[in-house]
């Protein structure tokens, strides 16, 4: 127990796994300095991970396009057993497995007493919101690691009711860290409800959860688009319908064909910054997937927009994009009355609810994203494969504690 | 009886007062053709005005920056008297006094029935929406004239309790049929709530009411920008702060300046795509105003956006501005998990209790946004008044009945 | 065409199917008489029953548990084909087959504008809302016949987009007249989401519609609670736990059984004033449902009651309860800090969500509630059949189109 | 310092200020023993009381209508200076002053998270939720005192920005721990809005707040109901309405009278169990609020129930009264299709927004109270007073920090 091994950015392209001290019950410089709060952190717990999960937002910063300094730690997907508790730790004990939210928040602060917990005030001098392993995220130490610091537990954590069942349907349960709310969120958040027609932009890992999480939430039919193949397939696998955008065909015609009419109730962004146009030869275009579910989203409708745009971007295809603007035909959107909902989704809002779900066999959500589990050994391996674009979604067993 | 007078678009600023029929209780030829729907239209009322209003979205027209033609009929901000009504009126009767809401609306559709009265399906060949006297709105006759024929009368008119307290209050009543639900709109869709600090960008009309809105939905302080002076000084009048965006001074200092912090609860967009950017020799740049409120709204703030953006505009500052597309700084809003609510106020949703609170002496709107009643036959200079930056809301008396 | 054919009230425990004229496009006298509406109804069409369902809240009249006079008029769950239309009808046509909300409203008062189609200010003289063939709900001739007459059509009606489609899943789409909204309302409003645990009072159709509902909201779990074994079994058939209230078992001890604790999230009460105590031989206590559901809903929880309490009851135990007055333990609903929603399901704000999941083939409701077809001569014995306890719904069809 | 001075109960009628150990950083007994929570308590703080009130609901202790046993500690309307603070206190600091909500929670269990800080469950073993001084709530020491424990520190706390200013507006600023946000509660779930007309049942202190609060939501029309002549000059002082339940007028009577017509559009219970009926000689009789408002708000209303009912109260007046179940008109407030919202308010989801209207000068909720300053030594015969019906909000000033 006197190290920690953690997954660590390298530079474009390139991650390893490195040695790193064991954690301690403390904030990182970056919170106790540039917000002034006690190093010491009580209300702080050890995790031992049991499982960690690869994510698409890690791939902005391996693939540079983040201002990610080589050395950032990278995992913010945290799964774990509470291995050493603070004094000020009441309602998780040692043994306990637990989910944690990617968004770190204090608990205490007027956004986390409105739920808003993706935009805490206490956790990230540089801005509201913090997250473990990320750039611009307040220096928190990443969790595609041995060990963690989770802070604030007994705020941040989701204690499994039985140890058993959690191992049992840890593939499901993982997910709660992050894809499985961010996908719900991104359904939700676009108001999709009984009987809706939803359509999902990317069906990378949040798009495939996004599009599992409105069959939960009632839709009547979920078409997801994308240009890759595999992941179309992995989405038609539970039940969607698909369009793909590099056929060359006109989006609206294809959602035409599909439902009779060449409009959605609800559609959802689960790409973001990095888009691409549409056609086999598409060039990035960042506002791309914006613009399209302007056009195909009916009047009144919201659109959750669960992809991350970001407000530097190094690898932009111009001036404007470097600097987080883009050119978004806000006048459609004006026009048919919709509402943008943007933003980290607070986790906490939704896990609860959805670990019900798992817990009682009504959500394969391990299935749908096709859970597929590594060691922390192969984790470079499998960035490599998720860039390429592996319809898969790796979760690093780093103990092998996974059956 | 036999005739009517409108005002109508005569090219790029330049109106005129014309003859035209007398109103039938009957549909557009727009809507017929395209939609299908019978012409008789015994749901019709014909209104003889007591007020109507000049609108700064009919001034997007007249400056010849859409696309609406020669001849173009004006007005959509009505209030008048019930001279007629069709076979199927049931609940308003000759000599009730009604304000109009602008958006026309069938009341028997999917968008209605939600209380989307500003993107209704039944009302307009070309998209969901319509309004009485605008371009790409359905082909509906202007309001800025002796008499209208306004449709689906049950529904779409407000009868005033009482003629005489009406005509009383007429001054402040007239502003129900657009800005004090468009402000109120703005104020509410943006979240402001008892005790929320409010910036409102744009001291027009709909600026002020969105400033005057905000008082009554209990904001502790309202600030409002813009770069003229004397209608800064309007919004001053009734108690809100201001900011002046011509004196170069960066907008979140003069924001802390006032409030001892950068950053408000909630802003509203009051100004549209025909914004310009900061200080005295500022340009067009028509996302400025959506990059500012981003800016200074507080994390996890939602913006509310009743100025209008448009999909074509002939005289839009490059190719891009031309289609309705912008250089909006997205990833700003996205880390702040900002929600952006867009679109036509839906009058109806707002426009009885706003009534109520006029009629009780709780509202006093008229003097807020500087009502000035002029003749008919003024009309054409007033637009011109407008159009320099005078601090007044035009009201239109066609019949002398305001005392 | 000369008649119609109508089920009617004739005493405690009778009804029969008398001859009636074919009804017109006008209101019926209570409405112009008490109102002062026009009697000529442009507004209306005549329709051809396809099905019309018998509702357990004609058990009540039935029963002689309302003051309903001999000669009412039965039938509110209606659809059928148009086979006449008034002037003012713009978007249906004859021939189209359409679901009729069993709460009658005009689209044009301020309730209805809020979607409160269940207390419509327009259609009945004694108080808010109306419907078809039940007393004190406005005169409006019941619907439980060959022909009916609907007001306000293009409002009322939700027409189905096929003809052949719709005769097919006919069984399905007749419930959208009111026990699958009224159902759905119940766990809507009971705050049922992904995730909740919940408890149905009541396995009659309304409680298996709520039960139902619950799982498309995304229950967890749903547990129906009866002293009927057929209707029990009826629950337990679509996926419900179940348990039985003549057992003489504590509710509590029931549900920490099935649930692992002994409060759910959500509780609906689909029993209503008719309500028994617990036990074998428990007597009426018209309390006692919502005792129970305060007692196992967590603290925070809201109480969705669609089941009928009215404001006279002849057949009352007490002079309490005749005056529609019982004994409710508020109190221990006050310290778990309840919400109590009451009231007449608004139909028109869930049945075109509804329509769409049965048209997709993800709602089988008529499976659910077993729905059982009879011809308009059998409705006699089945009101009897249906009042001992028989876990079917009856779907009376007039015309024989029902395959 | 080393001692504390408490309010106690005595017995019916009796209390008397007691002396008590000074407080430490602990749970108490109740809590560690029946929640098994650690007895150290590092979240806590130790408050100088600055202000602490006198509140209604103590009455019913007083009074002897609840089962409060003799020793009873007192007193759950702080306001205090930090003078002592544990090690995991990170956002308060000695010398800081805050208004503490009267519901204890501990930030960290579900309903916590979901803002319902009224029926947090990790505070009394014996039901969800607890306060300060209040029998059947935790055994925490009340704070009618000189010092007071608040665990969970950062969560509870509401600091004051500034601490010259905070004296300043002490008088207003102590109403935030209880009644203007209770009042507000009662006002904002009865759905007051801008333009409603509004009903509040009782003048006492909280009806008083209810009704000032309304004002701020933009009520159009307050109407204060009570039978004490002197409460009810009180409401007028700030521009209600009044209705005297005394006269033997009817109450639908009086609001016609005042309003034009019968009904309102939200109204408040603000009186709870120890209701009594109209006119002059009327006795205790407990629905007689929530049957009166049922019959005075619209259909479609929501109601607001602040004030109190109970699970037990041995000076009920029959012996179902007793046990908190009472002659509710169940069916009247169905066929209206009313809501009913119960229970303590979550303090912290209106204190933040109401104290910002304090500190810039917009709510002068002192005032509308009339609170009135008395030494921690007047407190017993305050009590009688204010039992009495003296139309005052009495405000203990321990220190002699009010100047």
């Amino acid at each position: 127990m006197a190290g920690n091994r953690v997954v660590v950015y390298k530079g474009p392209g390139e991650v390893s796994v490195e040695s790193f001290d064991y954690p301690k019950l403390e904030l990182p410089d970056d919170v106790v300095t540039g917000l002034g709060l006690k190093r010491a952190a009580p209300h702080a717990v050890i995790l031992k991970l049991v499982t960690t999960n690869i994510c698409g937002s890690d791939q902005h910063m391996v693939r540079g396009r983040t201002t990610a300094p080589v050395g950032q730690t990278l995992g913010h997907e945290i799964t774990g057993e509470v291995v050493e508790a603070g004094d000020d730790v009441l309602f998780v004990k040692e043994g306990d497995i637990c989910s944690v939210p990617f968004n770190i928040a204090c608990g205490r602060c007027r956004m986390c007493n409105e739920g808003k917990t993706g935009i805490c005030l206490n956790v990230n001098p540089a801005r509201a919101g913090a997250a473990y392993g990320y750039v611009d995220m307040g220096g928190w130490v990443g969790g595609q690691a041995e060990y963690v610091m989770v802070p604030f537990a007994d705020f941040n954590l989701l204690k499994f009711p039985d140890r058993e069942q959690a191992l049992e349907k840890i593939l499901d349960l993982t997910m709660l860290s992050d894809i499985f709310p961010t996908g719900y969120h991104g359904a939700y958040t676009a108001g999709v409800r009984t009987g809706s027609t939803v359509y999902v932009a990317g069906a990378g890992p949040v798009g495939l959860a996004a599009a599992y999480s409105a069959q939960l939430l009632g839709a009547s039919a979920v078409i997801v688009g994308d240009m890759n193949a595999e992941r179309l397939k992995q989405a038609k696998s539970f039940g969607c319908e698909t369009v793909d955008l590099s056929s060359g065909n006109d989006l609206v015609d294809m959602i035409e064909q599909i439902l009779g009419e060449p409009e959605v109730d609800a559609a959802v962004d689960a790409v973001g910054f990095e888009a691409r146009g549409h056609g086999a030869e598409a060039e990035e275009a960042p506002a791309t997937v914006l613009n399209d579910i302007m056009t195909i989203a009916r009047a009144g409708a919201s659109l959750g927009i669960p992809g991350l745009y970001v407000t530097g971007d190094p690898g932009g295809i111009d001036e404007h994009a470097q600097q987080g603007q883009i050119g978004v035909k806000l006048g459609l959107g004006w026009a048919k009355s919709h509402s943008f909902v943007t933003g980290q989704c607070p986790v906490k809002r939704y896990n609860r609810q959805l670990m019900n779900m798992i817990l009682s066999d009504r959500a394969q959500i391990a299935k749908a994203v096709n859970a597929t589990t590594i060691s922390l050994d192969e984790a470079p391996a499998s960035y490599q494969a998720f860039d390429k674009g592996a319809a898969k979604k790796y979760v690093i067993d780093p103990h092998g504690m996974v059956g």
